[in-house]
């Protein structure tokens, strides 16, 4: 265990709760370095609590805790659950928040060891009776104490890309972070096999426009157009630079993208 | 001491103020951990400060140092204050910002000893000159030495709720979270002694609206419809499933709230 | 090193990069104290996050790193750098954001040597790949290592307040804090050399609007009137008593302030 809790959840900056949980943590493990994913997770919105925990990737050290709070379903007899994947554990409602982290998942069992629970638990506040003493518990404990084996791991819908038509990948946008920047689900990974490692020119389109090729980094565009990109995260992102692709274009989630590939010269 | 220290602040996350607090409190006691309840207090409300510490509940470590910085008076001849309660310290300005803690307090000094405080002190940030400085120090000092024992501790007027008329217990939605639910002042406490531990029907009345029984929990309200719960807090709560009450049915602070009981079956 | 590291970026609150920057800083170096300065520097607007490091001021440990991502040419040939003044390290791009350390500036590297950066540099998140790794190391290795001397600091174009006309001091607004308070370059240390310590009225214009005197605190003023004070960053401040100076006013960053001085009694 790493001593590290991280925490993602839409419960806002403007309440107390989020500080609540860190309180709860620091009474049971002293010394925890916690560290906010984001608190700005739209209300109820798992999917986007999904997504950013799949950003996290292996950037936090081995045996860090996620603690994941998106839950509508709280105080309904969905499951509370840890799953523990080779590098992390997560802790935090079977609703779908952990659908991103599905590859590797190594063990999960179902939150009932009332030990390691809070005295009480409310109706309405489950990050601090228990998602918050658990994940503070798990820091020094082994998860096979915390309840028995989980069957199934609930699972949002993530739309998948597709090799369709032939010579091209289509997929769509999935993620619009602050400046705008509109991730797809179109990975480098695929671009790769679709494509191969050889020359050729790509074509991009999205909502009937067209981006002519990839850009290097962000100013390799020109100011005003849409811009493509393979971003930090091996993600297909659309932009514009020294702007806000999302507003200038009109682009939303579920927008479709298809990147087509010629022989040729060109990237 | 706990080594633990929280801010509250109406500083807002956009200007550097709370981290200059925190740079402070670094240099003079190494390894502190600090935890932000919330900077998003809106300006000068010092209601809405206080009832954020009140919600803190026994949820920290022992020995925690609350530092609250909701302060219009700065500058002025309003006190700086320490006020120790069984379980807690809390430090700020003598403003009522600790209205809601003001029960079980042990000890309270006004804050006077220059020792602890910033070698020169300004006329617009006691935040960064006298709190942070008080609150690191007071991690590592016995209260008695910041100052001599304060008299009056300034409090706000916290509305309270009334057993009137008979049968019913009265108050009002002092509150709303990030989700749009509407914390009331009304106790679990109170609707207990009102109405005793046997079964019986109750009716919510707030706003032209009634509500006919209590849920459970967020799901066991319909979709559209006004709900109450005893919430987290061990208060009487509205909300509607999946939405924001506080939009969709017009609620506001101050709004009153009836809860009468009926013999018989229900909840 | 103090083992304290702060982090100034425009990547907001509501995705993960910042907090993907903290785990890559824990991994390298478990305990680091990893402060926020604030993340809601408005995209790309190098100048307000130079002011923010500004305001910093001497209130950290010494020692302390501060990271600053506020990047534009992210990707492209714009050097990351590594800055050291007597008290502090800096780390970011190469682009204008120290521009407000720039005095009492010791030594300054670019940073090259890949063995303290991410194996692989994306294209679009050098906060991750570059500066988190170099903050993390820097506390605990020496900053020759990193690189060669940098040849020369980028520099905003910061405006400088003049003496002119004779007898005044004349200035604009750069900055306004979360309560519409509006910051102007003009500093007490130049009204105190072009007035001296000696008595006398001041006048102060901005706007076609005349403030008849300076205020010792923000409750001295008028409710309704702008007022101006000496702040805590020593700064001239615009203000208007339980509001916000900004919008009651239509202030804007650039607006002219000029001050004048008068003999005789007066602050």
């Amino acid at each position: 265990m790493s001593g590290v809790v991280t925490l993602t959840t839409d419960f806002g900056y403007g309440d107390p709760w989020v500080s609540i949980m860190k309180g709860v943590m620091l009474s049971i493990r002293p010394g925890l370095a916690i560290v906010d994913v984001t608190h700005d997770i739209p209300p109820r919105d798992i999917m986007r609590g999904a997504l950013c925990l799949g950003f996290l990737g292996d950037s936090f050290p081995e045996g860090t805790v996620h603690v994941a709070v998106v839950d509508p379903g709280v105080g309904t007899n969905r499951e509370a659950i840890i799953v523990r994947t080779a590098r992390y554990f997560y802790v935090g409602p079977n609703n779908g928040i952990f659908s991103m982290v599905a590859s590797g998942i190594r063990e999960m069992v179902k939150i009932e060891n009332t030990e390691y629970l809070s005295d009480s638990i409310s109706a309405t506040f489950h990050g601090r009776d228990i998602f918050a003493h658990v994940a503070a518990h798990l820091t020094q404990t082994p998860m096979e104490k915390f309840g028995p084996p989980l069957e199934k791991l609930a699972r949002l819908d993530i739309p998948e890309p597709s090799l369709k038509p032939k010579g091209a990948v289509s997929g769509e946008i999935i993620y619009f972070d602050r400046f705008g920047n509109a991730f797809t689900n179109i990975t480098r990974k695929m671009l790769l096999n679709a494509h191969g490692k050889g020359g050729g020119r790509v074509e991009i389109d999205s909502g009937g426009r067209r981006i002519a090729k990839l850009s290097y980094y962000y100013q390799s565009a020109r100011e005003g157009e849409l811009g493509a990109i393979i971003n930090g995260f091996g993600h297909l992102e659309l932009f514009t630079p020294n702007g806000d692709a999302r507003e200038a274009f009109g682009l939303k989630t579920g927008d479709p993208v298809k990147i087509r590939f010629f022989p040729g010269r060109g990237r």
